[in-house]
């Protein structure tokens, strides 16, 4: 196998059973659907809180391939049961939101801490032979000491959600250095495509973004000098399945990210100018919101890119256009 | 006021309304009975938790004095109202064994994360212009990369106990940058004295082997050749009254330590010595603990040092030997 290539789907995925929690949100559902086809027995789970990203129609199309449970991490009596037998597991479930981090920090703790402590002692229990992967952020840094932010970077949250990720984080990587689980962890940077919440700005402020230039109003940016880097869904899914498949991967943490940077006020000209039409309004950076901001970001993925030969494969042009076209078509669904 | 001196008692404490959370256990309540003698209006709260540190002997002679509330940082309806006016704060409640935290991480996730977001989220409502001194640990730092440990060294804890730290004594510092709160973390080294647990290990491995001394049974040290530093608990409170004078302090955390270093067998034969009498026995490490071993450290505690004047007073012999005589008049109140 190529470095960076993925495993042939036949020899690799056919039939291997996985379970992915968070599935009807925007990456798990990607995640989803690319293992279904290619072979894998999908099962995912999902607590649907209407605050989070999962959505039915992320799964449009394959509800007689994909097995969907809708229940909670936290109280769920059939964990255990679903666990039982999977050879994979992909840890998608959380709460995403800052802001909310901070308004009701009760919540983000249960949803990212309580509810990922309790996965694991029954991966223990029940799948202590499956692979897991967890969707950590790069959130935990908080604001950068240095750029690009490579995993030696100190780890300074400055939310309730970036604590909070960063315990769920540990305790993957604990329980496989103590407990003899094979976790791997990845530190997501800002991810784009298809099936992405834009109803609001809690899974990333480009929802909102995407949501606005099709309903004809302005894209408000706060601030605008910040740079971001971005990965395309369909990369991060990649990146996902390597993960997967490579159990002599370290259990420390990698970093996804991008090449390609640009700040907050150049993304939304571009976005303007693929959708051919818009208007953008900066303003100054709401007070609230300014208390947890991490000013410029974009990370180094050069330990996962050594490790495993991964590299985004789409430019953020690319992963844009796609992303407009995808809710040209279906924004109905997903207001 | 001369640098590492504690603040004129008459000015700085009288009558003072201070509430210690854990104010049972064993630094909790050396620290409430200091600053009840120094005047102030000492409230305490405690679950008692059988395999904790509370133990209602710990402030034998203050009933008339200190208020003791038994209730759980956790579910209690009147946290709200006792928070109400305190002017200090000395949050000391938590789950210390790293053992335990193993075998039961629900448990400790609960005492040592949720109910500190409680007391937080209360205070934030209740006691919003308090001085608030919260009691970390330097298990958050995990295996020593050098020696000694400071503050700059990297955070991997190595079991559930110090994740859970770890992340109380985010929250604390994030309340303070984002909600204003004047808040210290202090990370404390072994502590020992009079009035810590001595019915097992699960405080400090020092408490067992005070015991086992006391009843005429072999000290069983494993492995032994791990080095440690002690800090008396008189010196500690010391630490905590200048970390609570000082509202000036950066919320940043702050190492105590000490410059005394010492390996556990050597520990343990000062201890013979200073008895008169007793055994020792070296065992293998327990291959449970050794998961979670950290090999040698000891705190350099520079930091706090140059913020405050604090330094230890007490010599390690000065502190083993007044808490073994307490422990000869005392033993049958502790086991």
């Amino acid at each position: 196998m190529t470095a960076g290539a993925l495993p042939d789907p036949v020899d690799a995925w056919l039939e291997r059973r996985v379970l992915i929690t968070g599935g009807l949100g925007f990456i798990g559902s990607t995640l989803a659907r690319r293992l279904s086809d290619l072979g894998a027995a999908v099962t995912v789970i999902d607590n649907m809180m209407p605050s989070h990203g999962g959505h039915h129609f992320n799964l449009e199309g394959y509800s007689d391939r994909i097995s969907v449970h809708l229940c909670d991490l936290r109280y769920s009596d059939s964990l255990e049961q679903l666990l039982e037998d999977q050879d994979l597991i992909f840890n998608m479930a959380g709460q995403t939101s800052h802001l909310d981090s901070m308004h009701d920090p009760d919540t983000d703790l249960s949803i990212n801490v309580v509810a990922q402590l309790r996965l694991l002692e029954c991966c223990r229990r029940k799948a202590p032979g499956a692979r897991l992967v967890f969707a950590s952020t790069r959130q935990l840094y908080g604001k950068p000491q240095y750029l690009p932010v490579d995993e030696s970077h100190p780890v300074e949250p400055v939310d309730v959600n970036g604590i909070n990720k960063l315990s769920a984080e540990m305790y993957h990587l604990l329980y496989a250095k103590v407990h003899g689980l094979s976790a791997c962890v990845l530190r997501l940077t800002n991810t784009i495509g298809p099936r992405m919440r834009i109803r609001d700005a809690r899974q990333t402020f480009l929802g909102i973004w995407v949501r606005r230039l099709l309903e004809g109003e302005a894209i408000e940016v706060w601030g605008g000098e910040q740079l971001r880097d971005f990965n395309d869904v369909d990369d991060v899914v990649d990146a996902m399945l390597l993960a997967a498949s490579d159990r002599d991967l370290p259990a420390v943490p990698f970093n996804l990210g991008s090449s390609e940077v640009i700040s907050l006020t150049d993304l939304a000209r571009l976005m303007i100018q693929i959708h051919g039409a818009g208007e953008l309004r900066i303003t100054p950076y709401p007070e609230e919101r300014k208390k947890i901001d991490i000013g410029d970001y974009y990370s180094c993925y050069d330990r996962f890119q050594a490790a495993t030969g991964w590299q985004p494969k789409r430019s953020l042009s690319q992963s844009l256009e796609r992303t407009l076209a995808y809710y040209k078509v279906n924004l109905p669904n997903y207001i």
